[in-house]
Formats: C-alpha cells, structure tokens, sequence
C-alpha cells in the first residue's frame, strides 16, 4: 500500500456551493445527528418517511441515504418507493446496514433493497458487511464484531457482485467499488464512545456522493473530512459528550490546509 | 416602520412561574430539542401522538403545537384529533408549517388542518407560507427559498383569510394578525447553520402563546427571546456545535435588562 | 436511617468489561440520551421497535429497559413480544412509567405490561408509581407532582404486590424491593431543567440491573453514578445545555474515589 493524496476540499468546497438536498429514511436514534451533520457540512437534509411523499422528495433530492437503525416493515416499503424514485433519477443511494446480522429482519430487508433495487454505496461495520456478503460472523447487537477473514477481500467481492462501492468503517475505514480501493486511517477511538458517528457517516457519505460521480472518491473523501473533524474535536473535549458537540464546530471550520496536512489515505 | 418596545420578560416570567403544558404533535429529526427549548424556558413540554391520547393531552395542556415534519397519514390523524380538542378547550394551536409545498402530502394536510380545525398561529419560512398562501413558489427540501412577492402583503392576506396570526421566519421575521404586524430583527445567521432552530421556534411561540391571549404579542415576544438568546450564544461558540449547547445556557439565563437592551422589533 | 456505602465501583467495573447489550423500547424524544447514556457508561444500547424482530433482539441481549414516553398502540405490542421473549431468557426487564397516570392509555398499558409480563424493576416519579400503586394523585404532563401519601410505604406496598423492585426518583430516590430499601440523596436540581433525565435514569438502572442480580443493588449503584455524574457535570456547567454534554463526560470519566466519596445512600 502506499499514501496517496486525495483532493477532499474540493469536494467539501462543492457541498458548500451546491448545498444538495439528502434525503434520508433512517433510524429514530440518530436522525437528528445524520441531519445536522449534513447540514453543517452545508448540504440541505430532509427526512420524509411516508411513502405517499418519500417518492417526490427523492425526485427533488441529490442523495438518498437508508439506514436501518430501527427498520420496521413500513419503513421498509417506503425505503423501497424512496429507493425506486431515486434509480428513475439517477441519484446515488447509501445503504447504512445498520444492525445486519443481529436479527432475521434486518438481515433480510438489506437484503431485499439491494436484490430489487440499484444501491450504489454499501456502508458496515466489518460484521455488518460480513453478513451481507454472505460470510459467517457473530454481531452483537449493532456494535461490530471481529471478522475473522479478510475484510478486503470481502469489500471487494462484494462490490463486483453487487455492482456498487462498499464501505467497511472500523480503525481503518475500507472503500472499494471491486476496481479500486482506498484505506483510511482517519479518526479516533473516541468515536466509539458515542452513540451515532456510525449513522453520521453514512450521512457524509451521501452528502459527498451528491456532488462527485466517482463514489469510491466520494465516500473516501466524506470519511477523511468526519473523521479529521473528529481527530480535532478529540483534542478539544474532556468526554464523549464535549466531543459530540466540538465535532460540529470543527466540521464546519475544516479547510484546505487542514484537509491536505491531515488526511491518511492509502491505496 | 418605528421601533417599538415590548414586555417580553412579562411573558417570560408567566412561563416561569405558570409552567404550562405544551403538548406536541411533531417530526421526529428535532423532537427532543422542541422539548427542551419549552423546558429551558420553564415551561413543561409533553409529546403525545397515539390517537387514543392525543385528545387527553390536549385537555389538560395549555398549547398545541403541530409540526409536519416527519408527518405520515397517522400523524396527521392524530394532529387533528389533538387539535379537535384542543379547540374545544380553547388553547391555542400553532402549526409549523415544516417542508409545506415541497410536497403534495406536505401541503395538503396543512390545508386539511386550516380547512377543518382553529390554528391560531400558522409559522413558516418564506416559501411554505407563500404555499399556504396560494402564492407561487420553489421549495428546496426543506429549507427556505427566495419569494418574489412581498412578505407582509402574504402575511397579512393570510393572516385575514384564516383569522389567524401569521409567523413568518427568516433574516427578519414577520409576524401578522391581519391588523397589527411585528417585525423582528434579531437572531444570527448562525441559526440557519443547524437543524431545529425553525421548529424550536414554533415551540417557543406555543410556550409563550399558552400565557398570552394576544397571540402577536406572544409569538413576537418569543421570537425576541429566542433569537437574543441566539446572538448571545454565538458568542460564546466556536462553531454550530457548542452554538447549539449555549443557546439553552442563555435562554435559560435571559434578564430583563438583557431583553429591554437588545430587542429590534418594529411596527 | 443510617447512611451506607455500597461498593458502586465493582458494578461501573462489570459494566465497563462485560458490555451488555441493553435493548429499547423506548419513546422518540429521549431515544439518543438513552442509547449515548448506556454506550457512556461502557455498555452496548440497542434500539428495536418492530414486533418481527423484538423478540429477538431481547433474546440476544442482557437487559430490556421499556419506557412509554411516546408510546402508540403498536408500540406496547411489541413490547409485550419483547417482554415475553426477555421472561424467557431471564434478563430484567426495567418499565419507565412515564407520564403514567396522565392518560388512560398510557395507565391501562402500563397495568397491561405488569400484569401480563414479569416487569423486574417499575420506576418513575412520584405520582407515576402512586398511580401505578392505586392511589390517587393529579399529574400534570409527563412532569411530576406531589403526593401527598408516604411514598416509601407506596414503594415498599407495589414492590411486595407485584414482587419487583420499585424505584421512585425525585429530590430523594427510593429503591425498594419490599423486603429493603435505599434512599439516595445525591442529584442536582438542574437536572429537572432538562428533558431526558429520567428516562437516562430509567436505562442506567436497565445497565447496571444486566451486570448484577441484586436489583435493588443494582438500581441504587446506577442511580449513585449517574446523579454523582449529574452533580459534578453542573459545576463545570453555564446552564442547561452545556450541564447536559458535561454528564456524558463526567459519567465516562468517573472512577472509585470520586463515587465513594461523593454517595449518599441511606437505609
């Protein structure tokens, strides 16, 4: 593997510009989080679950993300009329398997979207993941488990079967659309300590997926900008709850500079 | 337009010391900060949407706030359920028109609402009044967008059709019963930066509306407490994040001297 | 009563090793302050809602805590399914009662849940638990009023009636089991000006009732940690909104000097 350097500002600078719209049908936990950490990067949110409108809010998105954080079958059906708008735009659609592997029915629905609609982001923990690519793990709860086999591999395998990118987050973050792959080394242990950086992510992710066509590119980049956020924020809180707040303020004051010195992406 | 000086602490003091009940029937992205913005300023916020509750709490509560947000064909059951009594209580009943004309289901349970139950304030940005109004506009998710027409005009039509008050927020917000209008021009473009500042203020202007029959005076006073909090908060943050923990600090802080010092309202 | 010391640090310990997962049934309000006060503590929170996955999701973890802030219909059925399967397994089942008492749903499902499931630990404030008990008390809101009876002796009767503990927080906390009994004086009033500190409380308890089978115990040493936490986050705090991220702090960094110094537990 080797460092490369990624252009991530200019990414995060088309973000501020455009502002695009990311709508998401998520989970109730850390709904208000996947909102405001959008919006602070300086996209637009919105959250629109009943599937009499999740259809026209994907059409007037640039993102759609689905996390399944606390799925019920209704939440699933509109995923899937969400999903169905987004593929007739043309929009990129993260998938946030959030939880996949601990019960039949979040195991099952991910695996409904992604057999009967076009999701182009993939994103897990290495259990999570593991589960979707069909690999024997133990998920405790919606914690991460350890993974015995290969987890590039099992990015990669995935992402040419599926025909997507995959994103496996852990101390070092795995991005590979089956061609191509980044490592990120971005990010701290204190992001465990908190409930929700997961679902953020995922948000990011999406929110970069908005404004670049190369996804790899895209959700690389999104978890560079969060989690060099996150390192900064680290330095300036006493607890995961300083952190929590501090994260957002060095979202949104992330430059250039910052970006470029920071970042620890390998390929 | 002259300045004029309003008791806002007199209101203030009546949340403080009455603690009225504010029941809520709202989105799920900022559930938690319309309840603690009501419990910062003394206030007792309870959140009841089941349809075989929603009545009751209306009857012993002292405001009804309505936020379409995350609506869905239940909520909006139960919002008119909760407003039913309400109404037959004679509390006052504030809709947040949250995303109105994004789309259609947004837009027509509003006007189910108006159409079929007394709302006594109707809160927007610029375009889901315009919306309401029947005025032509474009909705981006939803946040703000510019409207050609003039504000006041839109206000006060509205304001006169519906026999209502009418709240419009943005860089100055407008509030209009159809004979007096109130404009007010504090708050920070900080405000916009994070998710829930629009439905906390609806939640402020139901707080302050349950101890004040002149509903203009009530949601123009809550306005000004909000937003002088807001520029008081901004200057003790480093970013969106501690921004958003020291608004609470400094509503919970608001003086009298403060509220007569910093107010901009105009007639 | 004589004031004790209870060995509070050997259950934080358990907690922080062992990580139990504690699953939700929880209401949409408070839903991330539950989840981030039980991952603070060490602990792994889950969330899930839907009746095809309840079940199994108390099935896999170590305690099940049930709160029916915002609770519906559909909501209680799942959990009762949820209930059911954690009887089964023999994991405690914690009922946060809140706002019981100021709806006939949300009494009658309270009433349901002990009836038909065994519930290990019933809390809630004063007059949630004196309604839960048969007596008569006015409530307003989901907020507490007075009561006028002996609350320890309403404790210790629903506790012997429905062979559970029974935990009543309020400026003094009573945890009794009907055969003993803990009153806990450490707290802040500030804790009553935000939303969330009683359902925190409520999935505390859930916490350390996974680690440790003495429930009243265990309900007593959650308590002392979280309100210990509570006491020294506000004199780090400027108000409300920075006194509730420095809890989470305050809770992550406590250790065994600060919790034997500071308890004040009485029996």
């Amino acid at each position: 593997m080797k460092k490369v350097r990624l252009n991530v500002f200019s990414l995060l600078e088309k973000v501020r510009s455009r502002k695009p719209v990311i709508h998401h049908l998520t989970n109730w936990v850390t709904i208000y989080d996947c909102a405001n950490v959008v919006k602070v990067f300086g996209a637009s949110p919105v959250m629109a679950h009943a599937p009499e409108e999740a259809a026209q809010m994907s059409a007037i998105s640039s993102a759609l993300v689905l996390n399944i954080g606390t799925l019920t079958k209704d939440l699933v059906t509109a995923m899937m009329i969400a999903a169905k708008s987004a593929n007739q735009k043309g929009i990129p659609v993260i998938l946030d398997a959030c939880g996949a592997g601990a019960t039949a029915l979040r195991t099952d629905s991910c695996l409904d979207l992604i057999n009967n609609r076009r999701i182009d982001i993939i994103k897990g923990n290495a259990s999570e993941i593991a589960c979707l690519a069909g690999e024997k793990v133990m998920t405790k709860g919606v914690d991460s488990s350890e993974v015995g086999s290969d987890l590039k591999k099992i990015a990669s395998k995935l992402a040419l079967k599926r025909k997507c990118t995959v994103v496996i987050t852990g101390k070092e973050d795995i991005v590979n659309n089956g061609h191509k792959s980044y490592i990120i080394r971005n990010g701290h242990p204190m992001m465990d300590k908190i409930v929700g950086t997961g679902c953020m992510a995922a948000s990011v992710i999406g929110t970069f997926a908005a404004v670049e066509k190369d996804l790899s590119f895209a959700a690389a980049s999104g978890l560079v900008c969060f989690e060099i956020a996150a390192e900064l924020a680290v330095k300036k809180a006493l607890g995961p709850g300083t952190f929590k707040e501090k994260i957002y303020d060095c979202i949104y004051n992330l430059d250039e500079k910052t970006l470029n010195g920071m970042q620890k992406v390998y390929q």
